[in-house]
């Protein structure tokens, strides 16, 4: 940007520092997604077709009868005050703790969660001891504050790991069908992190976009529900709770909540107000009155049989057709399936290239990485695309595969054997 | 927050640097706002009885009869298409110059930009030159990039100031209606201003919310306009212009733009991606639909009549109670009067805690100077309240000066001539 080339003024200040270290991955994908050509099994997105456009049609009439102008306002920071009211009654019912208004921010989707509490944590180099492979759009949401980063082992007892804890500003986790892997973390397993986290003095976010995606059973305890039930009265607790509707309801009205202790509350408000002033009252109230119907719940049970059969679809798709060169779990809820590699020489970035030729997308395993080791694993989204479409991304990709694996002699003498047979 | 009081893992880990150097004060206006025994001249809020609510309604209705699901999804990050390519033929006609939705990206209110901008330009301790007193809400969303500043001189020709814009990443300003002080900049102001970051090879950040709100005539050229009136050809230049629909329309929408050289677009939306994946799709389709219809246009005809009652209200009531210790000029447009203190030992901080008591409220001057030198002048809101109410307020305020003064007698004696002799 400083090469002058006629423009006015062409000559012009550098950037921020943490643009060169960001990637336009996701960029990509979402102009791939607009390719009619393109099969896309990479970005996070709901099944379109099952938008209930009447209701939002009908709940933004009601939520303008019935608030006037006080849904078209700037808001309180915090958010429209009915709806923080009732998710607190929610997250009390689900619970049995003591929540009120004053431990839920609302957010324009999880995303400006994330953001914010890297805004009111982070200073460059402190350190987020994280779930990995992680969300990408969290490593996104933290990039410009400069974090590190550890990996977070959910079973570690060594004392480095709880000198690393001691040290952290927060750990980030994603218990219910993680992001990119679909794991579902096991009770026990999250009720050691919360000990971890208390013994160590940290804070942890809760991360639980995909809870209503709940295909085969229900999903775990929240971490927040365990905490809760270690001590009576108001919450006062370490857990950071991230909850939405862009996956029970549609991503498009942007509202997503931070249930936290009261004084996380204010200092997310305060950053907040720095970010954007306000949320949309007028979204706020369209989800208010949508919620106060219980409609986000009943709708998920329109969406969940859908997104089973799709996710059945592509793993079985996947069984026919990858299964020599890769391996993975069939997820029990969320959105994503997790390949990985059998032979770990074989690199998704590389892949992704060759993807591209034969009209397929996926989110290569590096871009969840936050050390940039991990090019072994792709994920695979179900949720977007019908059981025809997602058979025909999978056999696209079988012929990526194939050209890859031919373009590297290495990988097909060697190696294809050693893939198989760890299989 | 790191002192242990028996909550669970009560030990927490230290707030980000910024927050120490922040301040609540917007916080406590809206509570203030919300006291049905206060009146509240501080704010920047509209009228809300003047919310286009069946408008808006009917906007709604439409948006998603025509748009459908793609009015409920996560957007390109960029924004709706369809409303960037009305913004970019709007700026197009009203500059003359050559703009396509690659110069345009919605924001949430134009905050939002505020807080992108710092964002991509602005590592710790990064040079803002900005007008002075300057826009609280650009302060607070710089603050957490922890920038330095330096006062925007219009009509400086020393060396140094010119040293100084070289320095800086950017250049920001309100030439139209400045918060908080109202001023129009004249057009030989602007245009030499333009000169001198060209020369510097800077940016020059437009922000210009207020607009629509031309109480006395039309408001300046924009700045963005003198750049197109330079070179033709598609639009390459410095400035980087910030609307939004919140003054015009409804705040609630949280629909603002930036138009920018489209590589200034690309960091932006990078870093748009990053805070909040998307903005809302439905609220950008229901903008759409209004502007499509010049709804916005022929709203803020209904508005200026009403505001500039209201303008005229206070000043006539602060020319009968307030003039003896203050001075100000009668605005041509925005939302506020800027009252100087004659006296410069008047301290409005001060003054503030006399208001309150007396169940009035207003924006002390202080916390629109980066420098936190300035505390003799206070930002009253004259937009929100009818003409009845803004004289109460200006009465009370009266009170409070009356108090406030009685209880300095330094004020009293010794300043009290100087201030009105002065006036």
């Amino acid at each position: 940007m400083t090469i002058s080339d006629g423009r006015i003024g062409a000559k012009r200040p550098g950037w921020a520092r943490w643009l060169g270290s960001t990637n336009t991955i996701t960029q990509q994908f979402l102009t791939l997604g607009g390719r009619a050509d393109v099969v896309s099994l990479a970005g996070g997105l709901p099944a379109a077709e099952l938008y209930p456009i009447p209701a939002i049609q009908a709940a933004a009439r009601r939520a303008l009868e019935t608030h006037g102008s006080a849904a078209l306002e700037y808001g309180p920071v915090e958010g429209f005050p009915a709806l923080r009211q009732l998710i607190a009654a929610r997250v009390t019912a689900e619970t049995g703790g003591v929540f009120t208004a004053a431990n839920v921010l609302l957010t324009s989707g999880s995303m400006q969660a994330l953001d914010l509490i890297g805004k009111v944590l982070i200073d460059a180099g402190d350190l987020i001891v994280a779930q990995s492979p992680t969300y990408l759009g969290a490593l996104d949401a933290w990039r410009p504050r400069q974090p590190s980063y550890r990996r977070l082992d959910w079973d570690s007892h060594e004392a480095g790991f709880g000198e690393a804890l001691a040290k952290a500003k927060f750990v980030y986790a994603v218990p219910n069908y993680s992001n990119p892997t679909g794991v579902l973390v096991a009770q026990d397993r999250r009720a050691a992190l919360l000990d971890k986290v208390i013994a160590a003095g940290t804070w942890l976010v809760e991360d639980d976009p995909y809870h209503s995606i709940q295909l085969d059973g229900p999903p775990g305890r929240s971490i927040l529900s365990h905490c809760v039930a270690r001590k009576s009265g108001p919450y006062d607790g370490p857990v950071i709770y991230l909850g939405t509707v862009s996956k029970s309801l549609v991503p498009g009205l942007r509202v997503g909540w931070v249930i936290a202790e009261a004084g996380m509350i204010q200092n997310l408000a305060l950053a907040k107000l720095a970010t954007d002033l306000s949320g949309s009252m007028f979204t706020q109230a369209v989800t208010l009155d949508l919620l106060e119907r219980d409609f986000d719940r009943h709708h998920a049970k329109t969406i969940v049989p859908l997104y089973r059969e799709r996710r059945d679809a592509l793993c079985r798709e996947a069984s026919l057709h990858l299964r020599d060169w890769f391996e993975w779990d069939v997820p029990v809820g969320g959105m994503f399936v997790w390949l990985r590699a059998k032979n770990r020489a074989i690199d998704t970035d590389e892949l992704y290239k060759f993807a591209i030729e034969e009209k397929v997308a996926f989110v290569p395993g590096s871009v969840f990485d936050f050390a940039g080791e991990d090019r072994s694993a792709m994920r695979l989204n179900f949720t977007r695309s019908s059981p025809e479409v997602l058979a025909e991304g999978v056999r696209r990709l079988a012929r990526a595969i194939g050209n890859y694996v031919s373009s590297r002699p290495q990988l097909k003498g060697r190696d294809r054997s050693r893939g198989a047979s760890s299989g």
